[in-house]
């Protein structure tokens, strides 16, 4: 939908009124006239699908029809531009398609859908002259998609860093600042809205590994199915592990990661150490943050909220506007999104050379230490720092029984390929003075 | 020039092959796949305009006239674009004449020629369907004018602070580290290549204050003339002041700060206290940061390198990229920039009720402290810290006559107007105690 010059409304179907959609609501009805402006002419909400018509909105809305029928935007042929503003895959895709085979360009917030079927559905439109917007779908506020796939398009961009889950990080935060358990922030979190009543997508990072699939594409081209990404969760992540993080200058932050590397792609989520006073580091409670190195313009970072109504709303009626003004049509076509050849993924492992931090529990008794630090001297692993708790409350039972106490040691290594640190983790793990599973966390310094 | 399907290149002309000219053919040439999948269509460098043709360039330019004459691009009729890359004011204006009336489309870095005939140059080129395209004007590879005219659209924006000359805050960052003295930071921007021969330019704010006037407009609507906006430099910094402030916890940099503020617009450029761990005060060298605050969006922070070779050609070819596709003609056909319709400045003065920083030099003598805080409050203003140093040295002869030494008072206030500040310093500085003039400077505690 080209802007023709004309200064008649553009009508527009909402398919969802939840958080996002009543935000959507709230500044195309607010700001009415400033959206008028940046778009040429106004922009008018013509009908809405909802799952329950009779709920309560968080806006006020216009006299519109408000049904449950997707067919009441799909058939309406004043409606040119739709915006589905609901979560989940079904029926989520299938909205889309009927969206786009009635001749509607769409806007959408859905990265769940955009990361499992985005090559079907960007095809899908491309073939049928159609564009879809996902500014929304990525880091919330902050214009990454427009970054990456606009303002940059002179840099073969090398590698892409971020913090792309805000109620993992609003999680993290809390436990680090109030010394809270995993647990109590994961409540907070659900408390003030930040995350779902079921947060395990967010949690175990499923959410931010979405996010990283879809940037990814828009960086290097290549397609990657984001079940095929490596992926740890902050469910892993204990109170312990952040204080002792702390101890060293660091903090824990979900970090999602990817790299070209010899022609390949390296890409992982997970939990990892990063520095105090670096950006990643001081980005706190909800709020997103991405670094991008390109090879003209170094390395560019962004922080703004990454998910919440008013932020993604303002991603939403940006990408609205540019599909009004005609821009998103010109980006779909010339960008090659998705498209039939995009080149098939050869991702690599994330073999990076980088500092590594572990945490082996082990029973407090001569000879662990030189054991543990022996198989890792094996693996050619070098050692920056040790930290060596006092023992861990096993309990006045264990106490009583005078059974040696466990303690956690903490190992920061040097420089070392993480294939080394996982292979010696499995022999350290196998040894009988290893409790558990030990941890380890890639460490980034700058 | 909208993208039509054709897979022809497209010719561009350059005028001025220095630094970032040279950069703009090494991307072209270097990543030449790369930015024809971006385009659509190869992009050709098809002329050159320089000073003097037998210079040798910082790149290996393809084999095309080189000559001294603009008419060598405005005549031929197969040249669609030309990147304006030189600085100053004339030429430059006349040239992009020129090229507009040729039926060029222009991308230009010239920040100082949009800052002073920015309003009749835009509108030149809409009466003639042609456009301007500047995202290298201002921060340098920081896409921030698509940011703030694009991405952020469904906001009003409601303040822009920023950090928008890299030479000053090189400067700064070297003597905080170094301990240097101002002259010699300078010299040193200067070796190193981030400051010009002659520098004025950079430290007395105007390149700040030139580039502030042009986001002020993208993102208020307002035309600011930029002469009008109250511009302190760097030049007045010296060491003493970065230890007081950071003694107190602060860094100085030099603060673009642009706000909405009762339906008038506050703005300034000045040094400014920025508290450390704040994005502000984690902006080192040369590069450049912008914090926006959008209705919608909240804060939104931008860091990067703001000048340099290739981070300003990786804005250029962005934007020339942006105009082969046809981005560029519907962004400036309807952001409506600089029309002349813009609705004339009523700019405010900067009178936050804000912390604002004092160094007042006294001479050693009873009475004087009582003297200052007393005019101090007798203008409401609440003092928040007060430091007095160990006597500055004054030479072995005025230590020999027994005159009472100089001591520098350093103040911080609790919030209050500005205006209150200025008042009470024009009693304080005529203060038989007081020598030379005082230093003021505001306090950004977030």
């Amino acid at each position: 939908m080209a802007h023709n010059g004309s200064t008649q409304p553009v009508r527009i179907g909402l398919v969802g009124l939840g958080t996002v959609g009543s935000g959507v609501v709230r500044i195309l009805v607010d700001s009415a006239d400033h959206i008028t402006r940046h778009a040429g002419r106004p922009i008018e909400v013509a009908a809405a699908v909802v799952r329950d018509p009779a709920k309560e909105r968080d806006c006020t809305l216009p006299a519109i029809p408000i049904s449950t029928d997707i067919g009441t935007i799909s058939r309406d042929p004043s409606i040119t531009l739709a915006a589905l503003l609901v979560g989940g895959l079904e029926p989520a895709r299938s909205m889309m398609v009927e969206l786009l085979e009635s001749g509607k360009d769409v806007v959408t917030a859905n990265k769940a859908l955009l990361a499992e079927h985005g090559p079907e559905l960007f095809e899908l439109a491309r073939r049928l002259g159609r564009s879809i917007a996902f500014e929304a779908a990525v880091a919330g506020g902050i214009p990454i998609v427009a970054a990456i796939g606009e303002c940059l398009a002179a840099n073969r961009i090398e590698s892409i860093r971020g913090i792309l889950n805000g109620t993992s990080n609003f999680i993290l935060t809390r436990m680090e600042e109030d010394g809270s358990s995993y647990a109590e922030a994961l409540a907070l979190a659900q408390a003030k809205g930040f995350a779902e009543a079921d947060p395990s997508m967010d949690v175990d990072g499923t959410d931010a590994t979405q996010k990283l699939a879809i940037l990814s594409h828009l960086a290097f081209g290549d397609w990657v199915p984001w079940k095929e990404i490596p992926r740890t969760g902050i469910d892993t992540v204990d109170i312990d592990l952040i204080r002792y993080a702390a101890e060293l200058g660091y903090r824990i932050r979900l970090v999602a990661v990817a790299r070209r590397s010899n022609g390949r792609l390296a890409m992982r989520v997970a939990p990892a150490l990063v520095k105090i006073g670096t950006p990643l580091a001081e980005t706190r409670g909800a709020y997103n943050a991405v670094s991008i190195v390109g090879d003209a313009v170094g390395r560019m970072f962004f922080h703004g909220l990454g998910a919440g109504q008013m932020p993604t709303a303002s991603a939403v009626v940006a990408d609205i506007i540019d599909t009004v003004v005609g821009r998103t049509a010109i980006t779909f076509r010339t960008t090659g999104l998705l498209s039939a050849d995009t080149p098939a993924a050869k991702l690599a492992g994330v073999d990076a050379s980088e500092r590594h931090f572990l945490r082996i529990v082990v029973t407090d008794r001569p000879g662990v230490l030189a054991r543990i630090t022996g198989i890792l001297g094996d693996h050619g692993i070098s050692i920056a720092s040790v930290i060596q708790h006092d023992p861990i409350a096993t309990g006045a039972a264990a106490a009583a029984a005078s059974v040696p106490p466990d303690v956690a040691l903490v190992i920061m290594t040097h420089l070392c390929p993480s294939s080394a640190v996982h292979e010696a983790l499995l022999s350290i793990d196998r040894c009988d003075a290893v409790r558990g599973k030990s941890v380890c966390l890639g460490v980034l310094d700058e």
